[in-house]
């Protein structure tokens, strides 16, 4: 079915929600296009094979950093309706270090950016602590932040956050382009949607007139507390495997869902014939929705919110070093095949590009 | 008078704008002291003295890195209402790099972060020729970037940006703790307001119902298209400086105005009783508004948008190299004494903190 169209069983779409994925890939082809410029090298060198990955690279006298920025998006406005905000503080550092890890950098440095219109001392301190949870399980520093009252621009509260990497001596970036044929995929789990397709998951509440206070069947907590479990931190994955001979690339499943893997290699196929079922969270709100699952797989995580792609030989020292990481749920999802695209043959699901 | 305070020969001021410095820098102490944390030293090293400073300073390897990011604020409201979108691309850059070469950083490369509720292909293709602007004028590259639609945070567009320097071998940064008294104040002049104040200006002009497109007296320019003005890049200027015997500080006169001084020594006293007198623009907002000059002083840049502290026996080579690097306005506006704070004697304006 195409997207955004209106059928008599209605399904809900990221872009009916109001996010168009498409349009929004024009627009930012068009801003980058217009925005090229070579600096001289004695400015630093952006590392190419690094533009368009998770984290940009940059070549500084004897050390290559990474920067990636992102925000919580609205999930925010969630925080906000229940007037909880260390989660969503804790969100802000995850989803960037995330990125991070997603190239074997190591965390370093995160910047925030808190824009808002009115804002109560106890909501800034609520923050500080969620960030001072996500700094910690990342461990990683605080460099500094701007925080600008505009409430012209912003309703409520937007967070934002850019966060710097490096790679220790002897490190190599790991960027997936040794990824081949035969490689397996391991995944580890997600604490539900982290930061990813809350315009859509409100949209759908909303409509259908569900409470936050209610709990979904089988679920231990109310709907809306189970909504803000924070992003999982994977940087001591990646710091586990990304110095490991065999281990290929990394991804962080964030917007965009299993399409992510694309951004490691877009010339082989990554055959999720594993993926183990989605929790009861994404599978309540996929029917509530009637939500297609090829929506549901690029939207969301689906329950594995991080991925590793390595040799066959690599995987079970892999999987050891991920369980002493605290990671003793990474199970293999799928291989790598020769072809293009991302497919979930038991689903019938199969994606082509990244966004 | 007191802020905020309505009597009868009105005066506004920032606060009654909607921006509450006050009620900010609490909000911002509590979220910086509940978020502390102390990564170990193996994922690198905060440079302390660079904390509060204008950009997060971050020891990696054999390197020093530097990390600052700041948003244009609501002069995109402006962008919007006039449909030009190149200039605030440039503000973008310019914001972030000029606090880069406050701490004497050479600029290598920048992430952009881009809220919008809708946006065309052409607004975003503008933005993108703005920031290559941008970029070009502070020889930085561009590593990636976020946008996000979040139509329900975000009324219009927001510009942020998080930029990263470094510190090419042979320099020190340049943090102010070597200012003493008898240093010399350069200054260096702006191009309009940059990107701070615009809530104030925004506000007073509809009040005053003074139309965009009138100009006021002895402007070449319709206010809308002066208002609009970007930043200058003081990039170039901090390069030719950072390096020399008895360069002691470099400020970014960014929100804050001269305030921004105390930003590199707190003991001691900058005494601007030189200060050149205001452009235009700032004179006649300044009446139109009814606006204290002490308001004035420290919500805009007032003429001069960066100033360099240095020792009396560096200023004639310093004013030599600037006039090559391009910044032949240069003059000298102060000098620093025994005591605290900023002062512009001439106008009878004292003040003792920073924000």
């Amino acid at each position: 079915m195409a997207k955004g169209s209106a059928g008599r069983a209605r399904t809900l779409t990221y872009r009916a929600s109001g996010v168009d994925v498409a349009a929004r890939a024009e627009a930012v082809r068009a801003l980058i296009e217009a925005a090229r410029y070579r600096a001289p090298a004695s400015h630093g060198a952006p590392v190419a094979a690094s533009l368009g990955h998770y984290a940009g690279l940059l070549r500084l006298g004897s050390e290559t950093i990474a920067v990636t920025t992102d925000t919580v998006g609205t999930k925010v406005l969630l925080a906000e309706q229940l007037g909880r905000w260390e989660e969503v503080g804790e969100d802000l550092v995850a989803a960037n270090v995330n990125d991070l890890a997603s190239v074997g950098a190591r965390a370093a440095g995160l910047v925030d950016t808190i824009l808002y219109g009115t804002a109560s001392v106890a909501t800034f301190r609520a923050l500080g602590r969620g960030i001072r949870r996500g700094l910690a399980r990342a461990r990683c520093s605080l460099l500094g932040g701007e925080t600008a009252q505009v409430g012209e621009i912003v309703r409520g509260i937007d967070l934002g956050g850019t966060a710097i990497g490096f790679f220790p001596r002897g490190r190599r970036p790991v960027l997936g382009e040794r990824i081949r044929s035969g490689d397996v995929i391991l995944g580890l789990r997600s604490d539900g949607f982290h930061a990813n397709g809350y315009t859509l998951v409100r949209r759908l509440l909303d409509e259908q007139h569900v409470p936050l206070a209610r709990r979904r069947p089988g679920a231990d907590l109310p709907l809306g507390r189970e909504l803000l479990v924070p992003t999982r931190t994977y940087t001591p994955a990646s710091e586990a495997l990304a110095e490991r001979e065999g281990v290929h690339g990394f991804a962080h499943v964030s917007g965009g869902g299993v399409r992510n893997l694309l951004r490691l290699h877009d010339r082989v196929r990554f055959v999720l014939d594993r993926f183990p079922a989605p929790p009861g969270l994404f599978e309540w709100l996929g029917r509530l929705g009637r939500i297609s699952g090829e929506e549901m797989y690029q939207t969301f995580n689906m329950g594995v919110g991080f991925a590793v792609v390595l040799a066959p030989s690599a995987r079970r020292d892999a999987l050891r070093r991920l369980a002493r990481a605290g990671f003793s749920d990474a199970l293999e999802i799928g291989h790598v095949e020769a072809g293009r695209g991302v497919e979930l043959p038991t689903l019938g699901i199969s994606y082509t590009g990244y966004a």
